[in-house]
C-alpha cells in the first residue's frame, strides 16, 4: 500500500492514571490495528483547564497542537472511563478546547468509542453521554459493534494489554468497523 | 437566628472565564440569598486535572479543601454553563475529584442548578447530564423550579449582576427552595 | 403494626410479554417484600396511547384509576426493560397520562427502580432515561442501591420467580431502602 | 426527474392531537419539501402497545405496514413533542415495534428529527433522547442544523401550518440537509 493510502488514526484515553484499565485497552488497540492503520496516542496530560480568557493570544500550545494532530488524521478513538455515570472531566476538558472555533476537528470525522471498568458497568453510560456529545459535533460514530468492557482489570495480561481473546475481538471488530468507515468515507 | 443556625451554602461557577454569564448568576445568587443563607464561592480555576495517581499521598491540597468546604456547608449550588450538550470539563474534573472515596461531601447534599447561555437553551441539555451524575451520587437536587437563564449577556447590568427582573425572581425561587430543603434536611 | 400504618407500594413492569423477566423481577419483589409493606401490581395493557383529545371529556377511566392507585399508595416500584437504550413506549405511555394535570402521584413520591435484561446491560441505560423523566416529576428516587440485573432468565426459577440469591437480596436492599424513605417521608 | 429518482421520505408526529403544533409542523414539512422529495404522513394512532406475546403469528398488520413504509423511504423524519424531559411514549412504542427482529428500518437511514413546543424548550431534552435512540438503532441522523421550535403555536397560522418565516427556513434548512445525505447515500 502506498504511503499516502495509510490510514491515520489519533486514539486518546479518558484516564491519566499509569495503570488505568481504559489506556491499556487503547495501548491494545494500537497493536490490533488492521492492516493499513496506524493509531497513535495523543496524551491529555498537558492540557490546561479550558477558560475562554486563555485564547484572547491564540489557544495554548499543546491545545493547538492537539487540534492540528486530530484535524490531519482519518479518525479517532476515543476510550473512556466512566465517573460518576458519565466522561471523566478530563475527556470533556479536552473536547471542550477541541470544539471552539467555527471549524473544529470533530465535525464528520469518522470516531470509534470504547471503555472499560473494573466492575459490570463497562461503561454504558459514560458512552452514552459521549455520543451526545459527539452527535452534537457532528462526528461520524461507529455505533455498532459497541465495546463495553466489564471486569477489564482481569482480562489484561502480564504485558499490560488486554489478553482475553472475545475482547480483543470485538477491539477489532470496531477497529474494522472504523477502517470501513474511514474508506466509505474518503 | 443565633449564629449556629445560619445556612451555608457553597457555589461553584463551570466556567473560569472572567466575564462569564455563568459566574454572574453566582455572584447574582449570593446577593439574592434569603435571610439566614450565606453563599460564598469557591473557585474551580487552581483544582488540577483528575489523575488517580495523584492520590498516592492524599488528596492534593485544594481538592482536600474543596472537599471540605462542600462536606461542611449546608447545601450546594452549582451554576453550569452548556457546552456541548453537557457540562463544562472544568466542572466535571471537579466532581470527579470530589466524589472520590468511601463518603463524598455530594450524598444526601441539598444541591440547586442553575445555568445560562448567550442563546436560546438555558444549558438544558447540561443540566440534564449534571443531573444524572448528581443523581449517581446521591445528592438531593431542587428540581422545581429550574433555572434555565436564556439569552444571559443580555440580562446582565453593568454591575456584571443579573439585573432583569424576572431571572432575578427564578434565582429567588430556587434559592427559597433550596432553604426549605435544607431546613426540612436538617 | 396496626392496619393503618401498613406502606402500600404500586408496582408495574414495562413489559406485557406473559414470561417477561422484568415481571417475573416484579412478582418477585412483591414476594420479598419487607415486614409492614404489601405490594400491589397495576397492569400497563390496558391503558390506551395517549392523546390529548381524549382528555375533553375527562381521563379515560382506566387512566383515572391508575391516577388514583398510585395517588394512594405511599410508593412506587417500577421495573422496566430496556428497549433500544431507553425505556419501553408502555411504560412511557402510563407516565404520559399519570403526569398530566397541576397535580400528579409522582411528585415527592417515594420510588424504587429495578430493571432486568436477557444480556449484560442490566438496564443501565433504559434506567438513566427512567430517573431523568421521573426527576422532571419531582419524584423522590432511591438512588442506592441500584438494581440492575443481568442476564436475568437464568436467573427465573421453575416458579416463575427470581431464585438467585444474590439478586433477591438486591431486590431486598431496595424495597428496604424504599421503606426507610417512606417512613422517613410521612 | 424520472420517477425512480423522486425522493421518498415517510414523515412520522409523536402527538396524536387533532392539532397538535408538531404535527403542524410535520404538515408544513411535506408543503416545504425540496423539489424532488415527497413526504407522506404515517399515523400512529392505529398502532397497539408493544407486547412481544403479539409477534407469535406474526407483527400486527398495522406494525407490518409501517415497517414496510419506511423500510421502503429513502428517508424518515420524526417530528417530537417533549413530555416529561423525554419523547411520548407513542412514538416510543412506535419504535420499539419498528426495531424488532434482526433486520429494522432505522439501520443506516438518513434521518431528520423536529419539535416543538408551546414553551421555551424546543424539546431540547426529547431531542437528546430521540437521537440516542436512533443512535442505539444505528440510523444515520441529521445533526446539523437542529429544529427546535419554541413557542410554537404563536408560529402557526389559521391555515394550521408553521406560518413563521425564521422557523419555514430552518424547516427548510433540515429537509434541504436530510435531501442531501440521502442523494450522498444512495
Amino acid at each position: 500500500m502506498a504511503r499516502q493510502d495509510a490510514i491515520s488514526v489519533v486514539g486518546v484515553s479518558g484516564s491519566l492514571r499509569a495503570q488505568s484499565c481504559n489506556t491499556a485497552t487503547l495501548r491494545t488497540a494500537c497493536d490490533l490495528a488492521p492492516d493499513g492503520m496506524t493509531i497513535s496516542i495523543f496524551d491529555l496530560a498537558p492540557i490546561p483547564l479550558f477558560n475562554q480568557d486563555l485564547e484572547k493570544d491564540g489557544l495554548p500550545a499543546v491545545v493547538e497542537t492537539m487540534r492540528q494532530t486530530m484535524a490531519a488524521a482519518d479518525g479517532l478513538l476515543i476510550v473512556t472511563p466512566e465517573y460518576n455515570s458519565s466522561i471523566p472531566g478530563v475527556l470533556k476538558n479536552a473536547l471542550d478546547w477541541g470544539s471552539r472555533g467555527a471549524s473544529h476537528p470533530f465535525c464528520d470525522k469518522p470516531t470509534a468509542i470504547m471503555g472499560a471498568t473494573p466492575g459490570m458497568g463497562g461503561t454504558a453510560r459514560a458512552q452514552t453521554h459521549l455520543r451526545q456529545i459527539l452527535g452534537r459535533l457532528n462526528a461520524r460514530m461507529i455505533n455498532n459493534p459497541e465495546a463495553l468492557i466489564a471486569n477489564a482489570p482481569e482480562r489484561i495480561g502480564p504485558d499490560g494489554l488486554i489478553g482475553d481473546t472475545p475482547t480483543r475481538a470485538v477491539i477489532q471488530h470496531v477497529l474494522t468497523a472504523l477502517k470501513d468507515l474511514i474508506e466509505q468515507h474518503r
